[in-house]
C-alpha cells in the first residue's frame, strides 16, 4: 500500500521471518521499533549484529555458545560425561538446568524431524549423537524431545539409530503435572500416567 | 544463571520491552535470531537502526513518517482536510485505508487515556488534535478508538474537549461484524447492534 515509510516496511518484513510471528505481529513490532528512544533502538541493533557476530552453535552439543567455543555447560567442570540428555530446543535445555535434577551433557537437535519441512536427520545432528554416544564414556542418552508426534517420531528413530551402539537409551517420564489436578488434565496425559504407573 | 552467551541475554533482554513480548517468548526470539543467516541477520539489525534514525511521527497527525516529513496521508493529494478520524494506533490507519471508505485525514493518538500505565491527555496529543480542529476547515472528528473501556473513556474525554470547537463529533458505528454469524457474536456487540439499529 506504501502509507508506511519505507524503513518500517523494511523492519516488518525482517521480524516476519521470526517463526511464530505473524505479519501483523510483524508489523506491531516494527511500530513499536518507532517508538523505542534511540539509546535502545540502537541497543536493539547492536545486540542483533553482536548475535550473528559473536553467537554460534557449541561444536561438541549444539548449545548456544560464543562463536568457536565449547558452550557453558559443555565447558562446565563436574558435569557427568556419561550422560547425554538429548533435547529439541535451547529452551528445554534452560527448562531442564532450572529443576536442577540434571547434571549431564546436551544434545540440541534444533528442531524435532519434520520431513515436510525440509527437516531430516542431516539437519538434526543425527550422526553427531551416534558419534558422541559410540566414543566410549558415555554410558546413557535420555531422549527428551516433546511429546507431541514429531517428537515421538524423532525419539524413535534416534532410539533405533543408537540401538547397535550398545549405550542405554531411555525417555523421559511422562503423567501428571506435579501440583496439577487430574480433573484438568488431557486425556492423553492421564493415559500416559496409567501405562506408566509404579509402584507405591 | 549465565548459561547462555551474553549477546543472547542482551537481545533476549531488548525484545521483552517490546509490549506483549514476555521473556519466554523474547527468549525464544532471540534464539531464533542465533540461527539467521549472516544477511538475514546483519539486514534485522540495519532495518532497526534505519527505523531509529529515519522514521518519526507526522508532525501533523502522528501517523509514522520520514523524519521531518509529513506522512503518506497528510501528503497525499486529494485527501478530505474537513474530515479527521482520530485512532489509537497506526494499525488502526491501516485497517480504514483498507476498507477504502475513508478519503479524510487522521490523527493518531498512539494508546488510549491510561492514567494508571501513566498515560494522560498530554501522551495522547489530545491538545494538538483540538488545536487542529479549531484552526479552521475541519467539519468533522470522527472518534474510531477501540470500543473497550479504556477507548470508550478516551473517547468521551475527547467529545467534551471538542464541544466547544463547534467542530461535529462523530464516532464509528457498533454492531455485527458483516459476513459473522448471531449466534456467535459476544452479548455486548448485539446488545450494541440492537441500541444502535437502524430504519430499514
Amino acid at each position: 500500500m506504501g502509507l508506511l515509510p519505507p524503513p518500517v516496511e523494511r523492519l516488518a518484513e525482517e521480524f516476519a521471518r521470526f517463526p511464530g510471528i505473524g505479519s501483523k505481529t510483524a508489523q506491531r513490532l516494527a511500530f513499536h521499533a518507532v517508538r523505542l528512544s534511540a539509546a535502545h533502538g540502537l541497543a536493539l541493533s547492536g545486540a542483533v549484529a553482536d548475535v550473528v557476530h559473536e553467537v554460534a552453535s557449541c561444536p561438541r552439543c549444539f548449545f548456544l555458545s560464543l562463536r568457536g567455543e565449547l558452550c557453558a555447560i559443555c565447558g562446565q567442570p563436574g558435569r557427568d560425561q556419561a550422560l547425554i540428555c538429548v533435547v529439541e530446543d535451547p529452551g528445554d535445555v534452560l527448562a531442564i538446568e532450572r529443576s536442577g535434577e540434571y547434571r549431564g551433557l546436551y544434545h540440541v537437535l534444533g528442531s524435532a524431524l519434520s520431513p515436510l519441512d525440509g527437516v531430516g536427520p542431516g539437519e538434526i545432528h543425527a550422526d553427531e549423537l551416534l558419534h558422541r554416544a559410540q566414543e566410549g564414556g558415555v554410558q546413557e542418552v535420555i531422549l527428551a524431545t516433546d511429546s507431541d508426534i514429531e517428537g515421538e517420531a524423532t525419539a524413535s528413530y534416534l532410539h533405533n539409530r543408537l540401538e547397535s551402539s550398545g549405550v542405554r537409551v531411555t525417555r523421559l517420564a511422562h503423567g501428571l503435572p506435579v501440583g496439577g489436578e487430574l480433573a484438568y488434565a488431557d486425556e492423553r496425559t492421564v493415559a500416559r500416567a496409567f501405562s506408566g504407573r509404579q509402584q507405591f
